[in-house]
């Protein structure tokens, strides 16, 4: 089936919001195994948008329109569709009475009023996030025009709870997805350890590379939810066996989702002393909801001064060995758990740029400790390549605290760059 | 002048990629005045992607691709768009150096080799960020095709650089523009008090609501640079009139680095207690560069334990009146401001939610405490309306306390919600 998309919004057209739409239901499409072959955006303008309905529908068998469902003058998609598809607009009882609830005493406008209409024979998507309905509108040869709501938090739960069902059904299709995410494989690595799975049709494989991690979403396709489980299943075993620990989690929010459950588990608490990241890593521990149940005490020691007087880090190491050194790593990783009485004492120190670095000491160089069951643990980061911008540097530090966390608490195989110690 | 867009790329149309490319290019044509009426995407395929020119050059004066210039296969846009032309592809003398130069002594592919070709005729945009150029193809009629690549990273400095200068020539005007930034004024309430303005055909007024901020940029396009400046100060001033101290600053990054180059200024040290931020205030100011010269201690007290102990909390403020509360905000700041000496003690505690929150304090409120100058300044942010999440809350809290530093800071009028008192 040959599906295109049509993006309605003259604000699309003068630049003032990205067309995350098309990708969320270009996404869906792809989940539901639908070849999208074009995207068209026009402007809130009747004739040219009857142009590009009239093109799409000569050249696709499922076209989708996103935008131009609301109450205003500019919204006038359903009008151009039913014009083009020669139906009348009819009043959805449902909708109608989802209005008049959602209104309750307020009053209502002429205009507000035209949301509950819907083209005549038109298959209703209910809209949980707003005023105005979806639907589908059956044309001839077995061609559907579908029309959903612009704003993403009435497109997206329509999409999966609506839209997904209907075109499953229209496919007689089911698809199951999983997200494998992994930290601390580059992408090309990664890419070459996995290259032939990407070529599979079902399940499909999709690589997406951010913010120094890489996840990889598998999706199966069937006609019964557990044929597409089966399919499924062996591909998520043979990524977990050819990547092995790199990868830390199925289906979870983020890295630092996993460390906190982890910790919450164990009945672990974990402290934190940071120099060059300012706090991020506190920031994304205690991001996660209850996070209190193991998290107490964190520290931002940037100053030399605030190192020894709220950590005790001996002044003869920072002289020694300077702020940037495993040594004061070790011992800030040392004062936050001696203080704060944690399971876990974990410290960052690092020069994240654009300025401060030397010959011996470059922007980029980063030093982790973990303190834990009286032993610690230094990881060293050297900066490789090009240095890719402050938040970038201090990104990467926390991730590596993380997921240094993460090997330590799980006993897993630890990087070369990591060496270990009794206290 | 009438442009379409055609977004090139099986990504786009598989939903891997968001088309901010689409958005990129569309804020530089609005920009230069020129009239967008379309946008085609389409994926690596030579055959619809002719289809896709084809038309869009039947319709439009001015057709801008992005996309599949590159070295592989798939890259084949400047082939389609030279086939199209009746155009053949001759090497750029420019181009060739600079790819070159960019291998240096690595071996360069026959696929590599073919970036620096271009249609005969064609005036070329050097890439600053990478390996392809881009170029502009005249065709009959006055009409022209601009070939762009897709990386954001390549396309972004060549839309500034290279194509604006283009497009300003082509309509023989020229343009500024200038960014407003507000803090702590609703977008509908700002919207009413310059709703007038955003009629403005020169200079434009385009807002951008944004985590909690509302930016506002003005564009104003004249013949000479002179004149254009000379339309958009006026606009600025009213603005700027009608908003008061909500503005923040003009083409500034953010209000943390607004607060941060303040303090920098006025040689005054910050330093930061959180407790439902989770080091989210400490990480915004020092993601600034040169933060050091300002910040050099921030602490963490999530449990009441370190509140007592990192920051001398007296165990009673906590017993009579809760972790939540101005009280302890108080006590924070104080301790803060004592343990490091620094100029400025800021703190913040509250409750980010989904959980811990109680009738008589709910999910949401905040305390913020700023020690200064021997006295001290207490906000109360009470939940208003929804509860839009955890992350929400943080980001409004570290917000509200970088405006109130910045209020005090400057002798601003102070928001209805803020007491203070003598030490």
């Amino acid at each position: 089936m040959k599906a295109e998309i049509i993006s309605v919004g003259t604000e699309l057209l003068l630049g003032h919001t990205v067309n995350s739409d098309a990708t969320y239901i270009a996404r869906e499409l792809a989940l539901c195994g639908i070849d999208l072959e074009h995207v068209q955006t026009v402007g809130d303008n009747f004739a040219r948008l009857e142009e590009a309905l009239r093109y799409a529908i000569s050249r696709s068998q499922l076209v989708i329109t996103s935008g131009g469902l609301g109450p205003t003058e500019d919204d006038l998609t359903k009008e151009c569709v039913a014009h083009v598809a020669g139906l009348e607009l009819i009043e959805d009882v449902k909708s109608n009475v989802a209005l008049k609830e959602y209104f309750g005493s307020r009053p209502m406008s002429a205009n507000q009023q035209k949301q509950a209409l819907i083209p005549r024979g038109a298959y209703v998507f209910a809209n949980s996030n707003g005023t105005a309905p979806g639907c589908a509108v059956p044309l001839a040869e077995g061609k559907y025009v579908l029309l959903l709501p612009g704003p993403p938090r009435e497109l997206l739960p329509m999409l999966e709870n609506e839209v997904r069902p209907f075109l499953l059904a229209l496919c007689q299709q089911t698809i199951v997805s999983r997200m494998i995410k992994t930290f601390g494989i580059g992408e090309g690595l990664a890419a070459e350890k996995i290259s032939d799975l990407l070529d599979s049709d079902n399940p499909t494989l999709a690589p997406y590379a951010t913010d120094g991690e890489m996840f990889l979403r598998i999706t199966a396709k069937a006609d019964t939810l557990g044929k597409a489980k089966a399919l499924l299943e062996p591909m998520a075993r043979e990524i977990r066996c050819r990547l092995g620990d790199v990868v830390y989690g199925e289906d979870v929010p983020n890295l630092e989702n996993v460390v906190v459950n982890e910790l919450i588990r164990r009945k672990l608490s974990i402290s934190t002393a940071e120099s060059c990241t300012g706090g991020l890593l506190a920031e994304r521990i205690t991001s996660q909801p209850g996070a209190s149940a193991i998290f107490g005490y964190g520290v931002i020691s940037y100053a030399n001064q605030a190192k020894i007087k709220l950590l005790g880090v001996n002044s003869k190491i920072l002289q020694e060995h300077g702020a940037v050194s495993a040594d004061t790593a070790q011992a800030m990783a040392i004062g936050i758990k001696d203080i704060s009485g944690a399971d876990l004492g974990v410290a960052i120190t690092g020069i994240a740029g654009p300025s401060g670095g030397t010959a011996s000491k470059p922007v980029g160089l980063v030093y982790i400790a973990l303190n834990f069951n009286g032993k610690i643990w230094i990881q060293e980061i050297k900066p490789g390549g090009r240095w890719l911008g402050r938040e970038w540097v201090r990104q990467r530090a926390s991730s590596c605290a993380l997921d240094l966390t993460r090997r330590v608490l799980l006993g897993l195989h630890l990087p070369q760059n990591v060496v270990s110690k009794e206290q």
